[in-house]
């Protein structure tokens, strides 16, 4: 965490508890009937994960706040928006862990959902997380138009254009060759769909201007494949303990990474590019923008 | 299908060919990158099924059409929300066959998606046609409020308590004794809660009056719950080749049914006293809501 200043880590670490309560708020209690089901997605949500889909959701809406909106009902808006991709983001980890996509037995140090309970609860579960993350936007108190402009981004970023295409490429690929054009498109797809909408929701909650609506969606590609550049580098620089899931395997299952296709220091060229283009993106929204900036540095620094 | 006159059939047809082609149009074609994922969507959603969702959904359209209202409109919106509900019932149908639920092979006569393709590709094609769902309804081209409120109503309709929550309840009763009162609870979320989205989306679409949007919510309530009580006769009154799916299943798995509760001709007599609450609920709307009690009877009826 070198590079980031004092204040954006307090400003995170406040962002991450935060967001934990309005996602304790939002799920079902485990008490609700069909307790088992509530219970899986309350595990699958809560308790872990960096929450950096939700500090984007709240730093873009920081950088779009016209003066003289109405800042609570924004402020309501947003933590719907953060959890909706929240919930999204945790659905996904719980289907791609079962044994028929990764079979993955550990996640943020704990045992898997279907691992926890059984197989049918953890598709249940993601299938009962993903419309509640819709539910939940449609709850935001902002202009109806709005909140149906963030239902479709939500929509088409976690679909099959989107972040289950990129999945479904992804287990395509397994011990097939891919170009580097054509890594570059699964994770577009992949993880930088919803990380992008993550960014332009927080945008469109707070009312955006156009021009700065450009500058979110620039900044939002480079971070979005910075992401996943670091989360190859990781596979291979740590370990097990450290990422908290199992470190090596996408060498041992032969899966295409930035670092099998250009190299451990073409990936981490590759990553100050990113880096780089992330912040000259932000220059035109001023210091509003300073939290977008300190999360870019923190997705490019992250050791886990 | 006795009780049906001739132009309640011929109604039905044409609208279960028309939102055929609505799907084909809104699915991504099979050419579409990543093409297994989109040709599974396909393969899950086309070709088969009774569409009666659709069909309450533009019944209850019909009855609920305000006079001097944007009639292209609310077609194409129409459209949209049949589809909508199609893509969310065929979802859950390809998750319900997998291995770690219900472990079907055959499904309306053909190989079951992770049959066809494999389990991967079924689950994530599953996943990606729900926000598909989500999607189109944002592109009704009526009120953003009235879209928030569609949006709302389908998002809970499919999820924890609804639709999903029901299918966790089964999952979990297998082997299980349920009182007659936990078997409606189950199938009132299960089967009752998306073909009760269906009727009032309908109704929401078409800008329905409190009073109407009261009697389709009677109706809607009377025919979810009757359409799962024919579902459970017909398990043990049909076979595989007139159902098109496994016969006999429920029994075999000691599944609680409405017939293993209170019996063959007690199940009968429920039916009948659910498909007159149907036609009572009615009543106040008047001729318009004539498709709407065709399809009460077509469903008392069906013989799959």
């Amino acid at each position: 965490m070198g590079r980031e200043p004092v204040d954006f880590s307090l400003w995170l670490q406040e962002r991450v508890e935060h967001i934990e309560g309005v996602l304790e708020q939002v799920l079902p209690s485990a008490e609700t009937v069909p307790e088992g089901l509530h219970h899986a997605m309350r595990y699958a949500v809560l308790g872990g994960g960096k929450r950096v889909r939700a500090a984007l959701v709240y730093a873009a809406g920081e950088a779009s706040l016209q003066t003289g909106s109405e800042a609570s009902a924004q402020r309501i808006a947003l933590d719907h928006a953060a959890a909706a991709v929240e919930l999204i983001h945790a659905y996904s980890l719980v289907h791609d862990d079962l044994p028929c996509m990764d079979d993955d037995a550990l996640r943020r140090g704990r045992p898997t959902v279907h691992v926890k309970f059984n197989e049918a609860t953890a598709m249940l579960a993601g299938d009962a997380l993903q419309p509640l993350a819709f539910e939940l936007l449609g709850l935001m108190p902002i202009a109806p138009a709005l909140t149906v402009q963030a239902t479709q981004l939500l929509a088409r970023s976690a679909g099959s254009l989107g972040m289950v295409g990129g999945q479904a490429i992804d287990c395509g690929s397994v011990g097939h060759a891919l170009t580097g054009d054509q890594l570059q498109q699964m994770h577009r797809m992949k993880t930088g769909a919803l990380l992008e909408a993550s960014v332009l929701l927080g945008g469109i909650v707070a009312g955006a201007s156009s021009a700065t609506r450009a500058g979110l969606e620039s900044y939002a590609g480079a971070i979005g494949l910075a992401f996943q550049v670091v989360d190859d580098i990781l596979d291979v620089t740590s370990d097990t303990a450290t990422l908290g899931k199992t470190a090596g395997k996408d060498a041992a299952e032969n899966k295409p990474t930035y670092v099998s296709i250009m190299g451990l220091d073409g990936s981490r060229d590759l990553l100050r590019s990113l880096c780089d283009q992330a912040h000259s993106a932000l220059l035109p929204l001023g210091p509003s923008a300073a939290h977008l900036a300190g999360i870019a540095n923190y997705i490019v620094d992250r050791d886990r």
